[in-house]
């Protein structure tokens, strides 16, 4: 096989753990004798257009471990989908340097920028392998058991909604917490880790994947009240009304070049949400958080499961491209059966990631659509690792 | 010395730590012979009027050791102020009981129930030792040097500011993020913690000490899109301008029977400045978040020496009420001279770390008043120990 030269880059909402899968797939190129130059392309395509790159080569092996536990794209991102013109002006760059694989970490709008590239390089024949390393927080991509970056993010969804479930239950009232998930509610539904009694919180999950309706949602509140004394609310910002509407796409103008509503980054849903319960449910203490971007980003708290598979993903999308000779496709990861968890992976055609997004399933969620079922449970628990949930006076188990 | 009995209670805003100052006392009375019974009053005061409690001698060292490590008040906690006729049922309570050691786990307006107790207890000449345990996220007690639950939520402030910094840095524009800290900006300050290089995050901070403008805000925000091509903004929830009016009090009309205005649980204020931004910096990326109650009920990343000194205060509020006599007061940390960190414990009057709170002193704000200085960072470092703060690549120190 003739060496070629690589770039790799990283696209999309960054994770805890997306520098794992760069680190994995640098450190696999770096062993490798095909590989000539490792570019690192900067903010993703457009470090590309604007040939902005680094020496991936020339980081030492022990930073390039600093970074991998580092959260966050360490090469920067971009939210920046291609025209005809762009991938134009990509090809004249890729020939330039002569790169012969091209890695896009990212979630399925990357799968598709690797597609579309992929694509109009068959298009001018340029033989170059474009391999999409999956990644998002989200857990939506098709084709995937789960995806990188999602352990982490609901290991933190979990703590997160245990502490805050403990601080309600010594303040009272009503809690709503505010989950990242535009499509899938997978992350809000990790809410459900936190609970260890029958009456901890959450005590009711709301996923896009179910209409929203605000009646519906201060009934279920109020009967939460009458048998807990207390709620806490885990909500998905991507939740919509019956009619397909994100609730905070009413709050929000903004919209970028895929055509997605800004829902992250802003207080308003859960603000929404806490004035509702305030004046139809006659509560008085309502406070609700938005958890933001610290569900992708905050440092030191890793799912150890996630950090693994996220490395193997980089390792995968290079031994797939250079050792065996694969043309394109996105790297997943498929749950083997039997009781004891255990993953490996598979290389599919871009299209199949690319631009749709999966779902909860039905046996996930509970017939009422506020909460999750046991199944969803034994899915999520082997992801996010042993979780510090604590524990309560004996004396006050089960009392309000 | 007589046999008296014991009740503790824990008031106020919840921390990571307050169960082991709980804990700490718990087992220092269990572990002394002029302890009988130990009473805990459920939801502080609150319980004592309901007589709600559970007897804390039946509670295993085990199980007293996993609640220590388990963040929010374990016992509950309430906001209520007593009233005369309050005090008059608390002692009704408390003779029955044959209560001689009271200890109230809280904050400032907790040292201040304690002390209305004691000065009616006195009145009543009904003899009680009322022991105020410190805690505080906010670190406004004063006459402590700092306050048990701050060091862990300034770590967690620390860690959440790095992965956000981290994360504004892949996608660039301005990031907002809303720190807890009504009168006190210590808690915010602590965001300056996050920063490794000079070009790092939090590249603003802006604390309830100095007042808040508009203009100046939006002045300094360009200042830093042009040096540094993006902007990461640190600020307290309880910034106020020149007349002293929260900026986000005008979102709120929730008023305790403290008289405090609801700051927390809302992500209004966020979003107010952020809206500012997009409109007068010219910025169209513009994100906003309010890390919320997750700064003081986050679970496992708790500061060890917080954990450890908050322990300690439990410990010596029991010796000192029990073997030393002492008929009231509240537990002080003060920091030894010299440049190896160390502290002692202190008894001072209830009066004078109630009620009041205390700000962070001009040597630790910048002439600019938007940045905290070294002599903050040499205070702060201490008290939250090592930090996940990874790295990035040596190629791209420096560069925008």
């Amino acid at each position: 096989m003739a060496k070629g030269n690589m770039l790799i880059a990283q696209s999309g909402g960054p994770s805890m753990v997306i520098n794992q899968s760069l680190v994995g797939a640098v450190l696999a190129a770096k062993a490798n004798k095909h590989v000539g130059k490792i570019y690192g392309a900067l903010h993703g395509i457009q470090g590309i257009l604007d040939e902005s790159f680094i020496d991936l080569r020339k980081e030492t092996k022990a930073r390039l471990e600093e970074i991998a536990q580092t959260p966050s794209s360490a090469l920067g991102s971009c939210r920046r989908k291609p025209t005809q013109e762009d991938c134009e002006a990509i090809f004249k760059v890729l020939k330039k340097l002569q790169i012969r694989y091209f890695f896009y970490i990212g979630g399925n709008d990357s799968a598709d920028t690797a597609r579309i590239i992929n694509e109009a390089a068959v298009k001018a024949e340029y033989e170059i392998c474009c391999m999409h390393i999956a990644k998002t927080i989200d857990n939506d991509l098709l084709e995937n058991d789960h995806t990188p970056g999602y352990g982490s993010a609901a290991r933190f969804v979990a703590c997160a909604i245990r502490g805050d479930d403990l601080d309600n239950r010594a303040l009272g009232g009503v809690k709503i917490d505010v989950i990242m998930g535009r499509n899938a509610g997978y992350l809000t539904a990790a809410a459900a880790l936190a609970r260890v009694d029958e009456d901890d919180g959450p005590h009711l999950i709301y996923v896009p994947e179910r209409p929203f309706s605000a009646e519906k949602f201060c009934k279920d509140v109020k009967a939460c009240m009458k048998k807990y004394g207390r709620c806490l609310v885990a909500v998905s910002e991507g939740i919509a009304d019956k009619d397909g509407t994100p609730i905070a796409a009413k709050f929000s103008q903004e919209v970028d070049s895929h055509g997605n509503v800004q829902l992250s980054g802003t207080g308003a849903l859960g603000d929404l949400l806490a004035k509702l319960v305030k004046e139809k449910c006659g509560v008085s203490r309502v406070r609700a958080d938005t958890f933001g971007y610290l569900q992708r980003s905050f440092p030191g708290i890793a799912s150890e499961v996630d950090q693994q598979e996220a490395r193997q993903v980089g390792i995968e999308a290079v031994r797939a491209a250079v050792d065996e000779d694969v043309s394109r496709g996105s790297i997943t990861i498929k749950r083997k059966k039997g009781k004891k968890y255990a993953v490996y992976y598979e290389v599919v055609p871009l299209r199949r990631v690319a631009k749709d997004t999966r779902h909860l399933p039905d046996a996930f969620l509970n017939k009422a659509g506020n909460y999750v079922t046991e199944a969803f449970l034994d899915y999520v628990r082997p992801l996010v690792g042993s979780l510090p949930l604590g524990n309560r006076f004996e004396q006050l188990k089960g009392k309000k």
